[in-house]
């Protein structure tokens, strides 16, 4: 049984607006940093793949926002694999505080070529590193 | 016959990462400034609804992005609405470079109190204001 | 003997322009998240203060980069106070990768009426609640 | 007789704290968008010294605030260069909004390769595209 990957973030003053509470934009960052933390916690940093010449390109997101999160509220922030195909990864994440549901998002990812922006299949080990935070596929038990 | 409100922007220099491509999370914000010159145009601007004590909230947001965009590209960003509610207002993005396109999204905002942050119908004055934006819906012709 | 207060701080994918460095404004955001962990170490949070109608307005900064930082790095970031007047505050921060020196830089807060803006004076449980932090005045020794 | 180039840019909403005001991070961005401005009339644009392999980045910084500028006011930025060195470049911006005094900031850059980040000397091309803009030495006259 997999789970998702959980870290902690605080929002910073910078990031509130004039109601004191998350700009939406930025959660599209904190959703970036979901995936540098699943890539320590997998394949070793998100570093090492870019030294391997591979980039992720965000091609499509859609969030539903249920609750303003505040200024230095201490959010979790869990993200799991719902699919890897042959060159994209579908990630879902689900943003808390405390016992409310803040923000919940999915994100389709290529895997692309850094030098060409080109898409390029999922490299093994990564495949393999991401394995234990994939949802497992429905309806294929026996 | 309606038509999208379109203005141009050139993504800044910070907005932009090791690829030379603008980061995903400043679509939102690009979005936001469409809003606010939206406002511009059918209100008198976005101000005079906040001194009115009305805000708008994001509570969700679809992006597709289809080609990146470069480092103080001229882009184009039209924006209409597709749909007014009581409380809830649903806007269409589209950004281009030239002929190219960007990415598309559609935003649902929900008018809200400034000060409760809980949902307020859609002012009389707003509505009016919008008019010329809004999407003819289909299927109601003679 | 007083020491600073270090905390450290990854920068994001997002926060790295084209050469993978951090590009500068960030560093801003980085010095004021430094105020936040100060005000949780010496107040109860940063909070506390705007809850009872005080902020903090920068009034002059100077920082001085000595080496760009790279994504994921583990930044350390070190604060303290170098002086507390009637109404300003003038705080100290060094930047570091490993043994490597990022930035230095000096910033002269002033506290404000969250409602007015209007400078106010440094309430004595903030002042008393910095006191650790605070460089000692130099040439007072006996 | 020199004079600063002038643009106007207008805060955006994501800009803007919890006292609806500039956060002063985003000042280093405005100064930077500044500088695509200069490079712009100076030199036909910025991405041509970056195709050149040229970049600048920037050792030093000094800010003064002097009052907030607010969500949508329409700021004008000055910017002209006090000096040009070998290597580096030292701006001076001005921020107004209408006749009040935003606020002033010195920065010093420094011209590197776009590859190593090492030094490089400022190109003639520059030099003489950023000369309408460089404030005459004092005391040199007849």
């Amino acid at each position: 049984m997999s789970e998702p990957l959980v870290h902690t973030l605080r929002p910073r003053y910078a990031e509130c607006d004039r109601e004191g509470i998350v700009f939406n934009a930025h959660y599209l960052t904190y959703f970036d940093v979901s995936i540098t933390e699943l890539w320590r916690a997998a394949c070793g940093g998100y570093g090492v793949m870019l030294d391997r010449g591979i980039d992720l390109a965000l091609a499509e997101v859609q969030v539903r926002f249920r609750k303003p999160a505040k200024f230095d509220d201490e959010l979790t922030l869990a993200i799991e694999i719902a699919h890897l195909g042959n060159t994209s990864m579908l990630s879902r994440h689900v943003v808390r505080h405390g016992e409310d549901l803040i923000a919940e998002a999915d994100l389709r990812h290529v895997f692309v070529d850094l030098e060409s922006l080109e898409k390029t299949p999922i490299p093994d080990w990564v495949r393999q590193g991401l394995e234990p935070w994939c949802v497992p596929v429905e309806g294929t038990g026996g």
